[in-house]
């Protein structure tokens, strides 16, 4: 097939002031043309929202570009190849690009990367297989160096990276403390294996739990969360030990952000190393990643957990959801089926 | 000579509860015994007084056990040996030890090192070749590890430590920006060679001249201040840039600390390394450093300078006045004159 093909998209419509909304976003309706050469269309089956997106909510530039807006977002996503006009490329191939936000789109096949789904169903190139447990993997054992034996504390344990984290902690001899935000989500990660789970909305002060599960101290601190817990960890920090700072949740929808931690002093009087990463500058590590993972999971030591929302227009508030902790594991928007899609190709419906 | 010897020390009689004041210090007279078997006795010639001390009173354990109260304060002191039992050394070496605060101590000869007075003059090594020294050189070359054409912005820049910095920054061709709180600071700043000095007291916004200083941004901030200046620093750092956290003079005093900067998400959004450190840890680079050090001095490519303070009893108003920015360069308080003690050593009278 090779006519104009109808998509939804989901654009940005003005910035967030604060905590995003559904009125930040338009459902837009488009036609997605057919390829020319060198280029594929591509039916999106599953997209990924992610905190990091917030930042590109905003006018200024970060590591990337700011969200233009009336433009459709943009992010992971994973689809079926309908059309295609690249030799490496036929209608069936499963593919990961970073054209989220919409249902079907037609780009230089050079946007996308193949996937395996018969190593992973495909929503997990969204997380466990994905950049977000590339965020896990790199984080844990490339920027925060942790080896066996150690007592790892993970912020955010019940979310995308956080849970990977946990969970190579574990395989890695690791101690694993980990903190999230209702019993369902602390009940999941000592499904897990995770050592101590901490609600930390149900403890009286964090510190003192942190303290109690970690009466060794803490040696890495994988950090998604900012904030109270940051502060907590510096507190119980031992010494040379290394934060990896992956993400800071508790900040991102504040015009003004909070002030930090009052002890960052820690710092100097333990010797600590604090290192910012992101996953985009260490996809050289991507492929002894993919081999791990995926014997990780075949051997069932790796568990993944999707919250799932369905249909494109329901994308935002995905999106907004993960700011309230709506999600377990990594938060996925399922925009069509992947079994109709393939089955569409193979009618040559596309 | 073998009598006992008299001499006056400073003590901890209280511990300070924000600013410390004179009257947390007591000044009492002791008795020196002669050196029994493996000793060494010592007449002290000047002694160091160090923003970390005040870390010390605190009845808190960090790095190193609290100060005891009542009991003579510690800290670097350079002095001549006066009576040896120890074969090792002689009377009218010049020894270095962690015996401050005191006029004069006996103690067993592992305890002291000795230094070269060809090398350095005596006060030199509380500061360029001393302990102070060996921070700037292992922070800037180790923990932030500099590279040429890098821009380097130091604050504290007229201190004892910040002083090197600035002088090392130089030396390996970086540009230097330094903050200090007077103009005659910032006046030797420009000196020693600084790119752009900048007073922060005089300045209406910091970050701004900053920003005006450093227009293609900061590779590496060598923290001794912490507070605005952190924040300023987050701010204006390049990505991958790197900050050897050293100290935060800013927060010493305060019984609870002010809250931390606003703007910590810089470390993941720009990928930074903070790493604190301590020279303690890195006498394994004395060598190095004493090499290096003696020779920039030797060639006047190091410059030194003493803020010095005259005798034991007004120690306790030295360590004060550092809160305060009374030092430029090195603070230093002068327990007695090397060359008197040299010839009483000579005469026999110790």
């Amino acid at each position: 097939m090779s006519k104009p093909l109808s998509s939804r998209e989901v654009r940005l419509s003005r910035r967030p002031a604060r905590m995003p909304e559904a009125e930040d976003f338009d459902l837009a309706e488009v036609t997605v043309a057919a390829p020319e050469e060198g280029q594929i269309r591509v039916r999106n089956v599953c997209m990924s929202v992610d905190p990091y997106m917030r930042g590109r909510m905003r006018a200024l530039k970060s590591y990337i570009e700011p969200f233009a807006l009336d433009e459709p977002l943009e992010g992971d996503a994973v689809g079926i190849v309908i059309d295609s006009r690249h030799p490496d490329f036929s209608p069936g191939d499963t593919v990961r690009s970073n054209l989220g936000w919409r249902e079907a789109w037609t780009a230089d096949a050079g946007v996308a990367t193949r996937v395996d789904p018969e190593l992973a169903p495909l929503p997990a190139y969204l997380g466990v297989m994905g950049l977000t447990g590339l965020t896990a993997y790199v984080g844990l054992l490339d920027i925060a160096g942790v080896k066996e034996g150690e007592t790892v504390f993970v912020s955010g344990a019940a979310g995308a990276v956080g849970s990977v984290v946990c969970q190579i902690a574990r395989l890695k001899g690791c101690r694993v403390i980990g903190s999230a935000g209702s019993p369902e989500k602390t009940a999941w990660l000592k499904e897990l294996g995770v050592d101590e789970a901490i609600d930390y909305k149900r403890v009286d002060r964090l510190s003192a739990a942190v303290a109690d599960a970690a009466p060794d101290g803490i040696d890495v601190y994988f950090d998604n969360v900012g904030g109270d817990h940051l502060e907590v960890a510096l507190q119980h920090m031992n010494d040379f030990g290394r934060i990896a700072a992956c993400g800071m949740i508790s900040v991102y929808n504040d015009r003004v952000p909070p002030a930090g931690p009052r002890n960052l002093i820690n710092i100097v009087a333990k010797r600590l190393q604090v290192r910012g990463f992101i996953a985009f500058d260490h996809l050289d590590r991507s492929e002894d990643f993919m081999r791990d993972m995926s014997r990780w999971l075949a051997e069932g030591r790796v568990h993944s957990r999707q919250t799932v929302v369905e249909g494109i227009e329901r994308a935002p508030e995905a999106f907004i959801g993960l700011f309230s902790g709506e999600n377990i594991g990594k938060m996925v928007v399922r925009l069509a089926e992947e079994k109709t899609v393939q089955d569409r190709v193979l009618q040559g419906r596309g």
